[in-house]
């Protein structure tokens, strides 16, 4: 893809956040050469014994090999240590029985180096699709990143993942149970070939709780549902998206059993961190100029409220319309319509912001454009579309769609 | 939208075809002001007694009011005249009441002046979404209309139905049976806000064929399916889009039966017809600077096949390579597998043109990143794409995405 000489203008102004040390995760990152030279293009991140892993991953036909071999070990016996291995700048996807060869390769390399059974060794792989992974290069430099652990080294790993990012993106919460912090923190990279549908990218998240596998594969995946999976930047879904989460139990908190109160502060707490890492994915969707919200209220289904928040959420003319700062709710009504979706024309209400705009099946009569456009002039749009038939709502995000991204997905070979 | 100061580099080189008188058909056009000043922007076509109507329309649940009144008089009684008016400049969508309302006027006011039953009077809007139509500027044109008829004016109507199209689009072919021959000839307008799910935006086809209503529709609902249906520029859905087809019954040719070899050779004849307009319209899509076409071949199911197909021609990481002349299969590989239909990875063979690109999950041998870019340089890209699980096929036609539909769509108020 292009390469990026500059910063989204939605990215966090304070950089990136100072995450805290999981107790039972160490990181490192190095330059492997995997494509470009001279950054840092693989990173390993190395659990403790117990640590339980989740996961969710996309649900394309041609998911790349590292999803399939992933898929498979979610859920293997959590007793000894586990390892995350990522690279950047060749995704490993459609690259036909070499493609599981190399996935191979390293996390054999990664179990024999670190002495941690083959099938808790996780990667994953981004960027080119077809072209053969370099995974000799990545083996070479296994020792070098089990020399380099360390347990503050998460903001290395964020960088060593990006691939069109214009930045590293983290996020952190912690909680107290009856007086023991458990903390989460989780990075993440985007920013192109993405839509609702998965486990969007490439998230890692980690914690200290003591926790069930399965109770926390719930939890993640819940949280997946109302935040990554309802993002998106261009309606394409990558073959590579992976968010695995993992929990080392060294928090001195107590175990968090299913139902519990506990469990039910923890999963806010890890639904903040997931839905801010899913907001910085789009914050830096390929030539973003604006966030915006689509919130659907009083759908029939959640199916109608989900199939007409994404029909909007991925209609051009809509993201066209935000990017030109057009206060365009004829095209809203459009997207609507378009979706399939039980809707009746003349129950629609749809607002920019606090500003109605349209009711009854026309512009209401306060609206003005004036009111419209300047709502518009926002770094975050808000479009709310009230559908008037039941009572099912969803929000997607997503960015608008401008030259930048033509620029950059026209211009060179992602 | 923008006003067009160019003309798609697709247009055809020889302008707008000469097209047939068909019996028992007249056009005029004018301009009225809907919009702009100085351009024409309603045309009439008038029917003779017994001309049979048949058309498709939108599925949008948000369609317009003059969709819904097209819709409730198809299959009216066809024994007096029947009209058509159509006007550009604004839509008349999303106008609540008052959308019908104008319709009412206007059909109302064209059975007086030309003596019509007011269910043979069709009418189209094209144009802005959600502001009132100024319904009292068409009517007061009426009488220009009807005084202005001309055998010879469908090349005045092609133009005046124009939004954001760069040229005027007109198709004709003609069959001979038993000596005597039938004509057909049609007009279109596109160009953004279009995806297949429809008879694609306003469309116009007249006939002196002798055949009945039902007949008729039925042939007309079948050749849209795989024309106006199996096109997409950039996967929106307008809410205005209609096709009407007009059999005058003026030739001497005799009456085309259900299931005969005449019936065939006529349909052959209308496909014609209806693909090269829709092809036209794709030509005249915002921005567009290559015709692409994608062949989707043996799939398990009709419907997978499709999906697949629009997958691919809907995919801005596509469109946006195609743009770029950059053969990049992966993209196809990924719009293949978020389409949600069934496919083997290691069963894919993908080719860009002649070009064998990839096959058994990667890239063909042969392949030669020199020999693909050859024909990426082409105006008409052709991309295919073998499932190798079935025996169904489905081709759809697109085109690219380029800064100039972000020009168009960002900058304007369409």
């Amino acid at each position: 893809m292009a390469k990026i000489d500059h910063i989204s203008p939605l990215a966090p102004t304070d950089g990136f956040p100072n995450l805290p040390v999981i107790d039972g995760v160490t990181f490192a990152a190095t330059a492997a050469g995997v494509k470009y030279q001279g950054r840092t293009d693989v990173m390993l991140a190395q659990l403790c014994a117990g640590s339980v892993i989740a996961g969710t991953f996309t649900k394309s036909s041609t998911r790349s090999a590292a999803v399939l071999d992933c898929q498979a070990k979610i859920g293997s016996d959590p007793t000894g240590p586990a390892a995350i291995l990522v690279n950047s700048g060749n995704s490993n996807a459609f690259t036909g029985k070499n493609g599981l060869d190399a996935v191979h390769k390293i996390t054999q390399a990664v179990s024999e180096h670190l002495d941690i059974a083959e099938n808790r060794v996780y990667t994953s792989s981004t960027g080119v699709i077809g072209e053969p992974l370099k995974w000799d290069r990545i083996i070479a430099k296994i020792d070098d990143l089990k020399a380099g652990q360390s347990a503050g080294g998460i903001a290395d790993a964020a960088k060593a993942i990006m691939t069109t990012d214009t930045f590293a993106k983290g996020s952190a919460r912690s909680i107290v149970i009856d007086g023991e912090q458990i903390k989460i923190a989780g990075i993440a990279k985007g920013s192109g070939m993405i839509a609702p549908d998965m486990a969007t990218m490439l998230v890692y998240i980690f914690t200290d709780a003591k926790i069930d596998q399965d109770h926390f594969q719930t939890l993640v995946s819940d949280c997946t549902d109302s935040t990554f999976n309802c993002i998106t930047v261009d309606s394409d879904t990558s073959t590579s998206d992976t968010l695995i989460a993992a929990a080392t139990g060294r928090s001195n908190a107590t175990k968090l059993e299913i139902d519990s109160e506990h469990s039910k502060t923890f999963r806010t707490a890890l639904h903040e961190v997931m839905l801010e890492l899913s907001h910085l994915v789009v914050k830096d969707g390929e030539g973003a100029t604006k966030f915006v919200e689509v919130q659907v209220t009083n759908a029939q289904t959640n199916e109608d409220a989900r199939a007409i928040a994404s029909s909007i959420a991925n209609s051009p003319l809509v993201k066209t319309a935000v990017a030109g700062e057009d206060p365009n709710w004829g095209r809203v009504v459009m997207a609507v319509g378009k979706s399939g979706a039980q809707a009746d024309r003349d129950l629609l209400s749809i607002w920019f912001g606090d500003v109605l705009v349209a009711e009854n099946g026309w512009a209401a009569p306060s609206y003005t454009e004036e009111a419209g456009a300047a709502h518009m002039k926002n770094d975050h749009i808000v479009i709310r579309v009230d559908i008037g038939l039941g009572t099912r709502n969803c929000t997607m995000w997503t960015c608008d769609l401008t030259h930048g991204y033509i620029t950059i997905n026209a211009d060179y070979r992602s």
